[in-house]
């Protein structure tokens, strides 16, 4: 059986056909409207022309959503960036398809897209990072997306690793996010330039507001000290974090998406150090295995595409 | 149908036989032998009693024991306090009553029982704390225990709250645990003690040796200073951590027992508090529902007879 799986972002719609297995086998997308019922044709548009190149049938459109969705009523409740308030996007689809349509959020599909095809193929149970503006999360738990009794769950940049440290968007104070969000790493960048005019950043980037994750990446690679550090500090709290979240799930995989991920050992084979050093279960002969994800942008696409087979039954 | 649940404990076996809701209808002991066959012949024993007493048939026979378990195995990997190692205790009590026999850690069963009939009936997922020695958990997450891939998940006690704090007995520094076990409120009070000789404490302890959690929380609420403060850094280091566990897995209840516990709202309206201020889902509808652990001793053995519908299917 193939599916299709579709990937609503602000600024465009991205469409797939997948094989059982989440294999992409064909591609679309457009631009994304500004209106419910236009992001409703759109989609429908879309998901109507990957049937007719399918060439048998699909049991549903499953879609992935940024903002706060209702899974069970298949609403988007809440999306800032387009005005979209109590969006009953899934019905909007259906009636123009004659499919029905299962709606996730975009984080969630990320996670199954890679449990299911990527970095968690084949495991009982998998956690998803995501380090980007914040640090994001999801859950396969048991073989099922984990979403918390009110689909808030996983948000795994809100628990505090320092207990009065940094302020976090949040409210709260020493959030994992606000020191291993892609925005943390470069926050601190910047502080480190301020105070080390010596410093390589100044000649990666011209200005503070140049800096970039890989910049402060490529200066500490580079030899010097002040992104050094400012890299160090960061990669023993990325690893406080991840051991932290290993010793409560103790999952098959932990996976580790976003920009930073991309810089590869660099930023894993510090945090593996930790781990390996204070992993509850670390004279166990089965461990987390940390790993990058594998999937980047297409993962979110796969996993609404998979949707039915790995969400747990709804509420 | 009825069950029976054992509670394997280092100096007492407890049996019950409980109703399809895990109510107990019936309750036998012995002292714990020191041998594997030894005790796999008293739960047998104890197991066929309740079973007479019954009048209908059980389907099998659930055991909560300590120490390291492989639940698939229905084996004791490793017991320190009777110096078992690799004992096959449902294979064992199996082929002494003709009965299968589910075996599994002793903290998971405390767990499904609260789940099952305790402070989490009737809700979707459950995430249970113990304050104790040290702080254990337990977790049952859309409608199944959560163990991890290799048992050793929710070990909640070990993710870190303050990095670089203080030192662990698993060996991180800055530990759940290492703030909010019952052995950390004491060791905290017994150092305060010493930095005031004034305190209320020396009153009700008359020497560091003799406080308790209690004594603490005593201390506290009759206006001593020393013990307020270290009362108070107890409840917010317990507020952090309950706040991102919140925040990790948005279950429908999470439930606080163990000894300090027993103290109820002292401990937990802090706590609440904290919550309320700082739960990434404190503008949702739904929330989750803080509260004491109801079961007391029974949680274990109401879980170990309930272990069947609770269990995800062993690995």
């Amino acid at each position: 059986m193939n599916y299709i799986g579709i990937d609503l972002g602000g600024t465009n719609i991205a469409a797939a056909l997948t094989g059982e297995d989440g294999v992409i086998l064909q591609r679309c997308g457009q631009p994304t409207p500004r209106t419910p019922e236009a992001v409703a044709d759109s989609i429908a548009a879309l998901a109507l022309e990957l049937l007719a190149r399918s060439g048998e049938e699909v049991p549903y459109i499953g879609i992935g959503a940024p903002g706060t969705i209702d899974p069970a009523a298949g609403v988007i409740t809440r999306w800032t960036n387009l005005d979209f308030n109590d969006v009953p996007l899934a019905e909007l689809v259906s009636a123009r398809t004659g499919l029905p349509v299962l709606l996730e959020n975009d984080a969630n599909c990320a996670a199954i897209g890679e449990f299911a095809a990527g970095a968690g193929k084949g495991c009982g149970s998998m956690v998803a990072i995501t380090l980007g503006t914040g640090v994001g999360g999801g859950a396969i738990l048991n073989g099922k997306l984990y979403t918390g009794a009110n689909y808030a769950g996983m948000e795994v940049g809100h628990f505090v690793i320092r207990q009065g440290g940094r302020r976090c968007t949040c409210g709260r104070a020493g959030c994992f996010e606000a020191y291993c969000s892609a925005t943390a790493l470069i926050a601190r960048a910047r502080e480190a330039m301020e105070e080390r005019p010596d410093s390589l950043l100044w000649t990666l980037a011209e200005t503070p507001e140049q800096v970039e994750g890989k910049t402060v990446i490529q200066a500490a690679q580079q030899g010097d000290g002040a992104a050094g550090r400012v890299l160090a500090e960061y990669t023993e709290a990325l690893g406080c974090g991840v051991t932290s979240l290993v010793n409560i799930f103790q999952p098959d995989v932990l996976c580790v998406g976003g920009g930073i991920a991309n810089a590869g050992e660099v930023i894993l084979a510090p945090v593996r150090e930790i781990l390996d050093r204070e992993d509850y279960a670390k004279y166990y002969n089965k461990r987390t295995r940390l790993c990058r994800a594998e999937l980047g942008n297409d993962a979110g696409l796969i996993g609404a595409a998979m949707l039915r087979q790995f969400r747990a039954e709804v509420h």
